[in-house]
């Protein structure tokens, strides 16, 4: 083995990074002999140098994380500082000056994971980054590696955990969003502004990154349709429960039956009981992959929390290391079918839509029309009068697969009947 | 690009090679753009090269296995025959003639991985074998490298297919091993001699190659204890359920609490029907890994069939390719933690029994103390008179946790009770 250690920087030292210092600490030696050479913490860059952190020797802390990744005897970067800036400028000139880097940055990754795989590829070192998707599961590296020799045709997965908390909660009590929401902060499972997560936008960052990866192409964040699971309510789980469903916020990532184009979006959707992804609870992530040949997959495991992010940082830590003693690196970004993403429009999902109509005949001739008219075929339709005498009913109708463009289409049209008092609940159905 | 392709030689052309060349051909020009170079099929060796070979060029079929990879142009064999001999001599020497190695042979690796690993060590090539274990789920991958820098205090997985198929047509059809068995041949689960499978071979070796990964130590095949399935009925299913549980053969891989040996094992087990591992149906596979870091995954796919194992060997081919044209090879064995592996008797585990005893008053009193003189603490006791008017009753124990040795000790002593009349049942309980 060899003696002289590889030198490590930390960018950030909050949950996550101090995880990643404690287990360097207490783990030095099963490290060193699993990458063939001791790895030191050289130093860790933090905004707050006055917090205490326990185990980390202050004269390795500085507030001047643009120096430290410019001192030119680094060999590892480890970035979980999170957001665009200075990350995305402490990444790149940590690999101008020679330094591999270990990102757990999601949403830096998907605005920009093709300029920062380019500035890896020129500086011939590597770019991992297995801890921005899905925590602790091992995810990137199966789908870049392990499945290589595969064809990837469809990754649907829970990737948030703040959301599936709100979401399992709503299910297993009868909550309403709101409700479910302020336990799952007062359980610190969702920050004080939760838009990020409940708005979709942390799961749609991990929808680019995966669909990128699945599909050897370059998927952005402004690629992926996003729909937020803020406007969930108590009677749609009704409704998901009265069809066998539960209800999940879902990343979804497909190539296009043709071949030719690939699909990422986030929403929520009914998925049926008997799913695997239905029994995913609290803030467990799971993500099922569809191939050619492996067929159906499932990763299953803790989606955050600071000692499972680390176990993801660490995994990456020691490759990138053993990369560097072999003086070489692992795949680099692979975006060589470059296919192109289609809108929402062109994805083909199925529509659980639930109308507030007037209660007199005719009506469902008039809706299933409409229906028809946007070549739109009806799966289930469930009547119900309200027995209130205000002269409304409920119908309750199951669509099968279509473009996604003429199931909104179809809506839009409905909403304009004389009979449609209001459309009441619309949410996707999938994983059947 | 390099435009010189590498060289393949595959060895054996049955359900899993037959499409491992398949796909090599479909799938061509992904594979060369992942690879960074084409991969040319260089010659498949068979036993009866007078079988049709579907997209196969009968030029480069050939019965001399061993010239094959003697030839020196050879870049990577590709092993898919299984079994011992000649496995292990066509590994070895493709090693000694400069190819790196996929193999998808478990028993092979169980048995002699530490020999072989040497060998591939002393002449620097790969040797991958992810097919090896739970075929298309990345699992020995994510074992070795993502979880690189984290403990992996154990590993619970359903690792052989037949077997679960025939307890999953137990639990829910009721019926008896026979049956099931006879279903399981039928529809080409089970082989005509299933030893291999019903008695726990197979899940052995598995164990024995999961084991040495996550302890990064070596177990060989005879260090894992191993109980098959073939005596389970559809009595113990019935007990089983009486106590929210189904039966499962597992596969268990553990740190001892001290951390200073290890165990593996495999045996039928009660668990509970809430663990992620019971809802595990049909013939797929999926195994549940914890650590102290990342928590508890699961990794769930399909375990066998020629297409998924096929995945896995090509995904390994991509691998072993790439580092072939970087002239480095991938993590080897890693075994340096070198732990003792301790006896099932050093196993904490916990009981289910099922007695049948004398209806007569003390009974209770008299089992009891046998468990007490063991130091085996009971949890639950269910007695029932058999209405039968024969005199005897059924006595039901859970017990807590405890040493097996301490468990097989006392059920030893029970069979030698006057009042036991016979013991009915012994079942493991696990996961919880």
């Amino acid at each position: 083995m060899r003696t002289r250690p590889l030198k490590v920087a930390l960018l950030g030292c909050g949950v996550v990074g101090s995880e990643v210092a404690r287990i360097m600490t207490t783990h030095a030696d099963d490290l060193a002999a699993r990458i063939g050479a001791p790895v030191e913490l050289a130093g860790v860059a933090v905004r707050r140098p006055s917090r205490v952190r326990a185990g980390i020797d202050p004269a390795l802390v500085t507030t001047d994380a643009t120096a430290l990744v410019k001192r030119g005897d680094i060999d590892v970067v480890v970035e979980v500082i999170g957001g665009i800036e200075p990350a995305r400028s402490l990444i790149t000139t940590a690999l101008e000056h020679g330094a591999s880097v270990v990102s757990a940055n999601k949403a830096l990754l998907a605005q920009d994971g093709a300029a920062l795989h380019a500035a890896a590829n020129e500086a011939g070192k590597d770019l991992y980054y297995e801890a921005a998707v899905a925590g602790a599961i091992p995810l990137i590296r199966p789908l870049r590696e392990s499945l290589a020799g595969d064809k990837i045709n469809r990754v649907m997965g829970i990737v948030n955990g703040t959301t599936n908390f709100i979401l399992d909660k709503m299910d297993s009590t009868g909550a309403g969003y709101q409700e479910a929401l302020d336990e799952a902060t007062a359980l610190g499972y969702a920050e004080a502004d939760p838009t990020a997560d409940v708005e979709g936008f942390d799961a749609a960052a991990k929808a680019a990154i995966l669909a990128g990866i699945a599909f050897h192409s370059r998927v952005r964040l402004d690629d992926v349709y996003r729909e937020g699971m803020s406007e969930v309510t108590a009677a749609d789980f009704a409704s998901a429960k009265a069809m066998g469903c539960t209800i999940k916020l879902l990343a979804i990532c497909e190539r296009a039956a043709d071949g030719g184009s690939v699909t990422a979006r986030v929403h929520p959707a009914m998925i049926p009981l008997t799913h695997p992804l239905a029994s995913v609870r609290g803030a467990y992530n799971a993500v099922f992959v569809e191939s050619d040949a492996a067929g159906q997959l499932m990763f299953y495991g803790p989606g955050a929390g600071g000692a499972p992010t680390a176990s993801a940082v660490l995994g990456d830590l020691v490759a990138v290391c053993r990369n560097r003693l072999a003086g070489g690196t692992g795949p680099g970004e692979s975006a060589y079918a470059a296919l192109p993403v289609s809108p929402m429009g062109d994805v083909v999902t199925r529509y659980h839509i639930s109308l507030d109509v007037a209660d007199k005949p005719g009506v469902l001739a008039q809706v299933a029309t409409v229906f028809a008219e946007h070549g739109v075929s009806i799966d289930t339709v469930r009547q119900q009068g309200r027995q209130d005498g205000d002269g409304e009913a409920s119908l309750v109708v199951v669509t099968h697969r279509a473009f996604d463009a003429s199931l909104s289409g179809t809506v839009e049209a409905l909403r304009n009947l004389d009979t449609v008092r209001g459309v009441a609940s619309i949410m996707r159905v999938e994983g059947e």
